[in-house]
């Protein structure tokens, strides 16, 4: 019977070693993979607009912005495609946002497998929203095939309510604003996508400046935004939420929600709201942005352009006409990023909040990290100083690196690299302007960003070797 | 007996008492005491060579600049002052230094006594070079006064004998070149003084430009920047090694290094020669920096200011000639700073050599950080984690204030807020030019980079509270 196996039954099988095996060697694959496919088709005379071949390094770039959900480009991505080449983005931006998201959730449920081998009462806990696709604790590391199919249809699915929802409250505001129905349908379709995945590129050639003033628009493009940069793990405990609500109506007491969907919250809303209060305190008077405006279009516009950062990538203006204090703002707030498991990019918001939680406890004097009335292993803040470390060495690397090449002034590069790690896609206008070596190692810095730091935390949460012995300890003066 | 007490006996007691309960804030009031009278006596007419008063701001600059060994200036320091300002500009930074020198080292010795009483074996071997003047560890937590004199004593000694040697090495070089044998012994004493203390000024108007080619006195300059940053415990165990040999000469075995030593070295080490290399690749054609130089004079240049981005501050050319990437570059290695309890400033390298450890760690899947043999106890991450928080904030905060007050370049302003911060002093012009405002927040960030830095840690490593119950353990998911 074994040898009777069918190719297809090989390949999956070839398929399931691999990735049960090194699923972070398997997920750059996977990505390099989906990039060198766009690049090809995205070069092909149909998908532009003039119907002519698109060079090496736009193609490239436009493949590795659009798998990656950065939002970047080096072309005016709404005059330079045709209709086949917005078909290829839309498709695009979704495959990179479902394999992220599916990405991360199975890199999730391989790490806390492994976990679980050592310490299966904490992994079997309900609190760890990846763990839903199997009931009791498994014996064995391996994620199933068909494990990953599940996780892959619970995604899609909620990916695809999402933005079928936000298409049909943006659809009949284009009607009103005279846009044709068929135009209406596909943009409405496309902003929506643009915003769940965290994007930001426009179909239309003005962008969003027709709807600068739309606050209604506006505002279900940062939902949409909120929603795709906030994880799979807090939307998946909000509709679970809904649902035991529903069930239960009034005799169930309410789920409880884990330390990670608190901390995601909590952090995210502290940054939107100290990112607005900046951007009105040091924008407020700049003719270039926000000088024009009354007080409430004022207020509305930082909001927006906070929400923006987590990395949305939408801009209702010129961003390099905001102050270099502004755009430094912004440059740390991009870093951040979003929540983890989402299709936001950056160091994510509870790696920032761990960093924070280590502090606290230090100045307490207390041993442990406490947040919500839960202890934090100490393991967690190694690994929130490795993704910080290696973020901060890329965005290094690359700033130098664009910086010798270009002799650009260091707000814009430093601007458009952090823009690029975290996917965020607001752009100072460098990244179209530079030379093809510097967009090259910008798309090798959006690469990184993308697909390295969630690997990079997999790869490095997963990795465990047993110590034969304890050396001697020894404690180092810091500071 | 005890109502008999002096005057002096009750004032030495209220000190005691003081600088025993909370030596952070003793700290902060005796270097603010002290900012507070070069701030005056800066000011007199007599300081001035015009025999004018200086005004407030740039009397206050230089005093905070002075005393925190910080070497930016808002006035020419070579021409402005007269000789009597400039026996204070010497005396300042030799007791800024001291200062800091015996202050970390108190603050060590009270983070050991207060550690030692729950560890007492770790505290009280012979690998913490700060526990050198008591023999075996007091039941107390307290530092008595005559510890902290002894300790003093010990480090102006070492002081004075570096700096007279250093002198010692420039002042017959003076001669050689025609300088008058006073003005000689005047400015050698000041050089080795400004070296070691690594503040970086100089007390001829035209500055190190007549030394740019010399390549004995430069050398002399960077080791005397290299032995004030490398810190007391690592000069405490060389002249250790050094008895030692001299004492058992053949039969003895060399002395342990500690963990903090070979740490600090072997960083200093990379450090020095990534920067040089970084320079060296980065300017070389440069034509505002190296690019008229040949290759020898190429790499000992580059090698020169890769030194003095430790904190030395001293630089043979224009510092805002340098392309942005060696902007960015510098930034950074003077972010790292030196190493603890010494008269550079910065983060500390140890700081980053234990991030660094913390994510080896990660990657291997190990439980533990080591380095050299030893396990490294993981509430040292903690601490370094809050220095880096703690720098990382005041460099932001400073610098978006300055961006937005100033509307200078990023290039710049992140440069000089970062050599204020971490008490390097170079500059690109930046703070000499700005308004009076942006001066005072840049010695506002002066003053927290050295004395915040080093308080700081010491009080969060001093900190401790008894937790009475454990927390259930749970997982956030970070990166
Ligand atoms: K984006
Ligand atoms: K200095």
């Amino acid at each position: 019977v074994l040898r009777a196996r069918t190719v297809p039954a090989r390949i999956r099988s070839a398929l399931r070693e691999f990735s049960e095996h090194s699923p972070s060697r398997f997920a750059i694959l996977v990505f390099g993979g989906l990039i060198v496919l766009f690049t090809v088709l995205f070069s092909l005379p149909i998908s532009s607009a003039e119907g002519r071949v698109t060079n090496f390094v736009d193609s490239l770039f436009t493949a590795v912005s659009v798998i990656c959900v950065t939002g970047l480009s080096t072309v005016d991505m709404a005059t330079h495609w045709s209709p086949f080449g917005h078909a290829l983005i839309y498709i695009g931006v979704n495959i990179g946002a479902l394999g992220v998201l599916t990405l991360a959730s199975i890199l999730g449920l391989v790490i806390s497998r492994r976990l679980g081998l050592r310490a299966k009462l904490i992994a079997a806990s309900d609190t760890n929203p990846l763990r839903m696709h199997h009931g009791p604790v498994a014996e064995g590391q391996a994620v199933r095939l068909g494990e990953i199919g599940g996780l892959l249809v619970t995604v899609a699915v909620s990916a695809l309510v999402i933005e079928v929802g936000l298409a049909l409250l943006l659809f009949p505001r284009m009607l009103a604003d005279g846009i044709p129905p068929l135009t209406a349908a596909w943009e409405s379709l496309y902003y929506s996508a643009m915003a769940f995945t965290n994007t930001g590129f426009s179909p239309n050639a003005e962008g969003l400046a027709p709807f600068a003033n739309d606050y209604f628009f506006l505002s279900v493009l940062m939902i949409g935004v909120f929603l795709g940069s906030i994880g799979f793990p807090v939307i998946y405990t909000f509709t679970r939420s809904i649902k035991a609500r529903r069930r239960r109506d009034r005799a169930g007491k309410p789920a409880r929600w884990s330390v990670h969907v608190k901390l995601t919250l909590v952090t995210s809303l502290l940054l939107f709201v100290v990112g607005a209060v900046l951007y009105l305190v040091l924008e407020f008077d700049n003719p270039g942005s926000f000088g024009s405006l009354n007080a409430g279009d004022t207020v509305f516009q930082s909001f927006f352009l906070s929400m923006m950062t987590r990395s949305g990538g939408f801009s209702t203006f010129d961003i390099s006409q905001l102050n270099g204090s502004s755009l430094l703002v912004t440059d740390m707030l991009m870093f951040i990023g979003g929540g983890s498991a989402s299709t936001a990019g950056g160091i994510k918001v509870t790696t920032l909040a761990v960093l924070f939680l280590a502090a606290f406890a230090e100045a307490r004097g207390v041993q442990d990290m406490e947040a919500f009335g839960r202890r934090i292993p100490s393991d967690v803040l190694r690994l929130a100083v490795s993704v910080v470390l290696w973020g901060a060495t890329t965005v290094a690397v690359s700033t130098v690196v664009v910086l010798q090449i270009t002799k650009a002034p260091l707000d814009y590069v430093l601007f458009d690299v952090i823009s690029a790690f975290a996917t965020s896609g607001l752009s100072t206008g460098l990244t179209a302007s530079a030379s093809e070596p510097a967009q090259v190692v910008i798309a090798i810095t959006m690469f990184m960003g993308r697909v390295g730091t969630v690997t990079l935390a997999a790869a490095l949460a997963a990795s465990e070797r047993r110590q034969l012995f304890k050396r001697p300890e020894e404690r180092p003066i810091v500071g």
